[in-house]
Order: C-alpha cells, then structure tokens, then sequence
C-alpha cells in the first residue's frame, strides 16, 4: 500500500489555556498534535516553535513507531524547554517520512468544556 | 456531473469520549466520519485503525450506496472487534471510488456538549 | 487580481440540530454554509443534498452578488422542499464561478452552545 | 529550509460575536486570523474584508517580522475603519512571501465558551 501524508506541516494557532477544571488527565487544557505513521518504518520527527516576540525554539525531537498513531500534547514537551502557558506560537513539524498531522485543542477554563480540530497545513512536496 | 473526493483519506485524531450525558442517542459521545458518495455507484470501504501501542486493527468494510451519505460513529463499528473508548486511534480509510470524508466529535462528557470538525486528509490521486 | 477558489466543494457531515435554546436568531441552532465571492461578477450556485436513505434533493439555487459574501443557513433552504431536521446529510456545491466555501454549525439544544467549522471540500480544477 | 505556506489565502465565515462573559482578554468573544511566518523576511500582509450587503473595506495592513507568529483578531483592525460586530463578513488575506494561516473563533456569549478552528483556504500558487 501506498504511503499516506506529507513530510512537512505547519499549525498557526498555538496555545495552552493557562488553566483547567475537571478530572485529570482527560480534563486538563491541552493543545494536541495527532501524528499518524501508516508506514512500515519509525518517523523521525521534528518539531520548532515560533513565537510573536522571541526567537523560535526547537527542535523538539519526537519517534513516531511504525503502523502508530501519537497524540501529543505540546504541555508536555519539554526539551529544549517546556512550551509557556497563555502565550501564542505556531508550529513547523518535520518528519524523514510521510505522516498525518491533525491539530485539536481541549479548552476547559471554564466549567464546561470546548474542543476544535483541524487538519494542519501541508506543504507540497518539493517539486 | 464529474465525481468528487478521493480514494484514500486519513484521520489522525481518532477518540472516543469514554463516558456521555443527556438523550441518546444525539446526545451520545461519538467520533464519527462522514462519508459523501456522490457517484452513480456504490461505494466499497476499507477502514483501518491505528494506535498508539498496539498493532493495527482491520479492516472494518462498510459501503455507501450511490447518490447516499453514511455518518458512521466509530462506537458502533465492531468487526473486526469494538473501538475502544478512552484511547487514542487514527485511521485511515481507503474506497474504490471517490468519496469525500469529514471528521466529527461530539463530547458530553460534561453537562454541555462540545463539538469540532474537519474534512479529513486527502491523499493526492496517485502519479 | 486573480480569482480565488474552487467551482466546486463537498460537506459531508450535514445536520441541523432538532432544537435551540437561547435569543433568536443568533443562538437558534443552525448548519451553514459560508461562500466568499471575491469576482467582479455574480456567482451562481447550485447546492444538491444528499441524504442516507433517500435520492438526492435539488438544484437549491442561490446567487452571490459581485465581491460579496452570503452566510446561508441549511435551515433556510425551501425551494425544492425544506431540510429536514435531526437528519444526516451531505451537500454537493457547485459555482459558474471561483468562490470559497467554509462549513459551520452552532449547536444551542443544550443550555451553551457549541461551535464547528471547516473549509469545506474543494475540488481539483478540471485537468 | 524551504519555504512553507502560500501567498493567498481566504476565510468564508467572518463573524464577530456581539457580547461576551468572563475574563478580559482571553475570555472576550472574539474572531481571529492566526498568521506563521517561517521565512527569513518579514511578512507584508493585506486583508480585504467582503459582506453581505455594501463594498469590500481594505486593505488592512499588517506586518509580521521574520520567524514569527501573529495572532490578529479582526477586533482589533480599525484602520480604515473597525470591523462591524454581529455581522457576516468573509476576508481575502495576500503577503507578499509564503505564510501560513488558521482561522479560530472564541465565542464567550453564553456562560461557556465555544472554540472552532480551520486551516484557512490557501489559493494554489499562479501557474
């Protein structure tokens, strides 16, 4: 079977609410990127941040095993260093093989919870 | 009329809310994908899940008659085993002819439902 | 200035909600479909519905005046026959024109509501 | 690196709630375009907003310096003239070097919010 995806994406809209109500961890404000692998081999995966008013940060490294799906929180991220609360930034994410990449955001700042999706923005592959 | 959509589609954030609030069954919990077949003939789908730690489950086979639309909640696919909840998946759905795909979630986890969508990722028909 | 768009795009999660809560008409449940026309001429459209367990219903025609936009609620469509509710379905848009399309729906049958968009489907132009 | 985005880019549904609840800023309802500029350059952005029923108003001027990233709500354009509340608008967004765009929307009307999200629609590049 053919490969699925590309190898570079991007997410403009980046950010962790700076706090959460309800049972953890399914509660917990997050902002997620969801990689798929359908390949046969691990990806290797590159993260950077950009920000409005600092120099970018990254790469963060990331393995997705083959024929496995990872949805990562950027709270979790932490090196080169933990991504700040309550601030805007973007997100480049590389890979040295096709991936999937899907960006969702769990807000529960407030009593009740809300939730958005997005496919990220891939680039075509280099001509 | 031309046909419209793709042959192989992907969904990197798959989830199902493990528990629910209100009347069933709109009120449910579901993650659902939304298949368009706007063709003169049937449609015949493959879908395969993918996880984070274990190997990939199917395929799941489901058709969507001509000129029709299904709206299949994961929760109920159960061949070739149930999708569990509370877990994270992917998947990836391959159709021998052109449909169109959109990923929904509807979580009542809490008293208010949240919702969020997206088209689902199309792979470029192949060269 | 070149045009920008597609002349024709899919939705395939259609559903207005059965009921509302709140003020009308901003908080009345609702299932729309945005279309930005930024040509220098009218765009004509034609929406054909497509439902689970009966034959597609339309052209529903819907004209978009010269660089403007219209926001057109599902819930409003009458002429072939109205959208009926608390029912799945899926649309087929198609344009004389390039024009953007963008799916949203605002879901008020709880006490809050909830929010979903996406650029809808858009089709490769003609080879 | 290579570049990553587009030059062109539209959202359909513009729409800027009319109220909101809770805690300033983060909590006030609002409509944003989220810009990434990856390059090395600074981004010169020009938005063009369209309505339902008077001219397209623009451009509104907008600049993002080299490696970063701008969270612009349509709150805040004022000049040439502010962006109208509780009114369907759609927006055509050109730079003048490959960005990358999401559109989200907060809507704090009720006591909770609701979050949607979509990658913007990017016009492929002239042939």
């Amino acid at each position: 079977m053919r490969t699925i995806g590309a190898r570079r994406w991007a997410i403009a809209d980046g950010y962790i609410p700076a706090w959460s109500r309800g049972r953890e961890p399914q509660m917990t404000s997050h902002d997620t990127v969801c990689i798929l692998n359908a390949n046969a081999e691990e990806a290797h995966i590159e993260i950077v941040l950009y920000f409005s008013d600092r120099a970018p940060v990254g790469p963060y490294r990331v393995t997705v095993p083959a024929e496995r799906t990872r949805h990562i929180r950027f709270n979790e991220l932490c090196d080169p260093q933990p991504v700040p609360l309550d601030t805007d930034y973007a997100s480049v994410i590389s890979s040295d093989i096709d991936v999937v990449l899907q960006h969702t955001r769990l807000d529960s700042r407030q009593q009740e919870l809300a939730l958005m999706t997005t496919i990220a923005y891939p680039a075509p592959a280099a001509g």
